[in-house]
């Protein structure tokens, strides 16, 4: 049930300061109103939170994995009515959402199998030398503990996935870190359902009730007072580059400087190779507008920069992708202000003297967005970095080089990317070796004739990349190694094996794998 | 041989702008003359250092593991012309001296042996799964690369094993990073000497030139244009919590934000418990005081804090480490900026009205440092934050408590530390125990019935902590994990093989142990 409430622990919390969700097919308020966090919940919720840390982070690995579970069933529990939610207040289609819902509930159940392996402990011991000269060495002992409680930003573009139990929770209490969300306000009824889901989980593990709470509120100031708050370890965020800027500047300069996980900024660009265009521009072309008019183009994955050497496979693809586009229909957008950027974007591209228009899509009613591809020549793009900064949604623009080196100096000249794409055949694969080494400067994936679109949850992804793609390029946000963000090393010395955690003590209780002299496996170490 | 250049890949330069070393005994000037680098120099070897980059950050394993052997085999030729000149520059004993060598070139060798190993590639797997259903999953496979050019700021205290071929170096070159190092002012002969046994062995491995630079210098602008260079992508700095914080505001308003490793401050508190108190106390109080005159307490593990509970055998504690620091001789200091900083750091204890002084050791000569310990209550420690404030070299407080409780008090005020530890005896296993989680939260390292000073370089090690021991606490700069500063994971996605990096080739050519759908071990994935 949706009541509107501040959640903080185990209490709903109402105020006199309310916002409403709005349904961005017609600007329409959907009830209940919301009561907006203030300075005095982030205070109790930090409280809670810091309260809830010592028993959290000494949770075993079972009871971590089950709770994480616990959530994941929680929000299937939920039913339709989540789904129903979400599309009223996001706009996006019910087959996305049940797949984001999938996408939510799929990374809980794998970071509870990734608990249980207690890998992430990265348990190392270096056993006693007492015999060693000209000094002996002490017994030393490592595992990774918890940070600390995490302050989440949830995205507006994947109101489930990336938002109050999305990878950013997930990872932060799969780390042992308490968690507390800054509610994003254009979907503030999905989060408070989803809210609910955790917190009934929390009560169904017997855990702490600081483990999780729940801010909604749309003010800026709700998300800097949570950053600034000493309690606070850790921020994850997904948002705007600005917000993101924002947050890390608050982080940086807090009497203690906190690490800030945002994921902000990417255009993530398409490197059309001479073989590939050669052989299938139109199919290219074809796949391209799939990816960049998906879900309206709202993912930060969106293929808004295509390079390659110009000429009459260029204009193949480009003349075919004009086609697909202005067949695709307009997309709905997720709120109002996402839209209104988007259309301030694509503008500033449509009035400069540099950038050819290729192709709008559909025109659209209210929020929907309007596709569009332009084009402009290697020598302008590198002349004016305006040129590549992002327009979130369905825009992209094709830089045409003069040949190869060119194209590597559109390369040099990106700013950090989440992902980089190659669409190339086997003759091109010398010309792709050569910029290989430029590109993983430049971006966390690398990716062969695919489409950035679609991120796979797994052990081996990265969803990060140099900033301004991410605050933090060492990271990610996808997939398990997300769990690294929220944890630090202690050593132990010389500690009698009473004091020592499980997952260091002698006789290995755990049975885990741990590193012993520099060698990895399940075993003791007397 | 010294001859007062800067060095910037293979060139010798020199320049007008000249400082001297001090011999800090006497305070007069060792030759020869030294050339100060300035902001034109931080630009040639911040370009060189790019241009190494690529080739640099992509050798096999052997060759970047054989590069590290040889800058150790490297420093060993210098011989005795080494020992000689870093015991005149930092008045550090010859002893010291030569274990301080030791540990420099065995942390290098170290470093070669785990590059071989690959394991801090991170080689991890998920295999394509084109049958999965709804949707089949690519091939994925992450690994981590070198993060770009880094900055090393040397640190007074270790002329060798913190400078110029210290851990920091060793370990973003390990990483495949090129290294630019800032000399530190107050060794400068015996930084060029190793600065030159590096770039020796860079040309011996006919690696680039540009791997390694050394810019010395005494002004603090050096070291600004050096962090705030775009193409330094890592900081690595030892020394004084204003010099950190003050790198950390650089790095943080940059157009491109990097990390910056800062280890700056820490007082190491000592737990002293009851049992151990009443069964032992003079043997603590010799141990102790050994620890803290050792080197003259120039050591950023040195014991500056006693926590204990007031009674009768604290007092025997107080009383055996008064008779031993009043024999203990004074110790020479690093430099006469060191020496003012100490002597303005007890003067203020000295004079605080709630700080009574137990005892000084003998009085020193010149920059030499009388040892000082002072005891006061802990109302009072937790009235004044000055009063657990570092101040670098041989003095300590002892924190008269009420009981546990109050211990527990004192412990959650700290700020975050490098190490704590744990005087106890058996009995005092449960007390220790409820204070372990609030140990964990504030410090890297905790040790039990040792001494923090004497850092073992291994795999278990962590000399990190929350700030401000360190900038990040997430990191150690001693030991095996250190080389993670360095790394950041890339993903490659479908990639033909003939485009994959060695480590991630379907038939496994390194024989790496590698992280396959999550289970680790030395296979092919096809």
């Amino acid at each position: 049930m949706i009541t509107g409430s501040i959640l903080i622990g185990a209490a709903d919390i109402a105020t006199d300061d309310r916002f409403a969700a709005l349904d961005p097919s017609n600007g329409q308020a959907i009830g209940p109103e919301f009561s907006a966090a203030g300075a005095e919940h982030v205070d109790r919720a930090c409280a809670l939170a810091d309260a809830a840390f010592a028993s959290f982070s000494a949770t075993d690995l079972e009871t971590r994995a089950a709770f994480l579970e616990e959530i994941a069933n929680a929000i299937l529990a939920i039913g339709d009515e989540l789904i129903v939610r979400a599309m009223a207040e996001s706009g996006l289609p019910r087959a996305r959402l049940e797949g984001e819902r999938g996408r939510t509930v799929g990374q809980l159940r794998m970071f509870a199998t990734f608990v249980r392996t207690g890998n992430w402990l990265h348990a190392t011991i270096d056993p006693a030398l007492p015999d060693r000269t000209p000094m002996p060495r002490s017994d030393l002992r490592r595992r990774h503990v918890a940070l600390g409680p995490v302050a989440v930003f949830g995205a507006s573009n994947f109101p489930l996935a990336f938002s109050v139990a999305g990878g950013d929770t997930a990872s932060a209490l799969a780390a042992g870190c308490p968690v507390v969300v800054k509610g994003h306000p254009a979907h503030p009824g999905t989060g408070e359902l989803v809210a609910r889901a955790i917190r009934s989980a929390v009560q169904t593990c017997g855990l702490h009730e600081g483990v999780f709470s729940y801010l909604p509120g749309p003010s800026n100031e709700l998300g800097g007072a949570l950053v600034a708050d000493p309690r606070i370890k850790a921020v994850g965020f997904t948002g705007s580059r600005g917000g993101g800027l924002a947050l890390m500047r608050i982080a940086a300069s807090r009497p203690e400087p906190i690490p800030v996980y945002a994921e902000m900024s990417s255009i993530n660009p398409i490197l059309l190779f001479p073989a590939a265009l050669r052989n299938r521009a139109e199919a290219i072309a074809t796949g391209f507008v799939g990816s960049l008019t998906m879900g309206a183009g709202q993912f930060c994955t969106n293929p808004g920069l295509l390079i390659a050497v110009a000429g009459p496979d260029l204009d193949r693809f480009s003349n075919a992708a004009a086609a697909a586009l202005e067949g695709a229909a307009a997309g709905q957008m997720l709120t109002a202000g996402i839209h209104a950027n988007y259309e301030r974007g694509v503008g500033a591209l449509q009035g400069h003297n540099a950038v050819q228009l290729i192709a709008r899509g559909a025109v659209g009613q209210g929020c929907q967005a309007q596709a569009a591809l332009f084009a402009t020549d290697a020598d302008s793009f590198l002349a004016d970095a305006a040129l590549g900064h992002e327009v979130f949604g369905s825009s992209s623009i094709i830089v045409r080089c003069r040949d190869l080196a060119q194209v590597a100096d559109v390369i040099a000249g990106l700013e950090g990317q989440l992902t980089a794409t190659l669409q190339m055949d086997g003759e091109d694969e010398s010309a792709a070796a050569g910029l290989l080494p430029l590109l993983e400067r430049k971006a966390g994936r690398i990716l062969a004739n695919g489409w950035p679109t679609g991120v796979e949850v797994c052990h081996a992804m990265v969803h990060g990349g140099p900033f301004p793609a991410t605050s933090d390029g060492r990271t990610t946000s996808v997939g398990t190694l997300a769990i690294e963000r929220f944890l630090r090393p202690v050593c132990y010395q010389d500690l009698p094996d009473s004091l020592l955690p499980a997952s260091l003590k002698r006789d290995n209780p755990w049975q885990l794998s741990r590193q012993v002299d520099g060698q990895s496996g399940v075993r003791s170490a007397a």
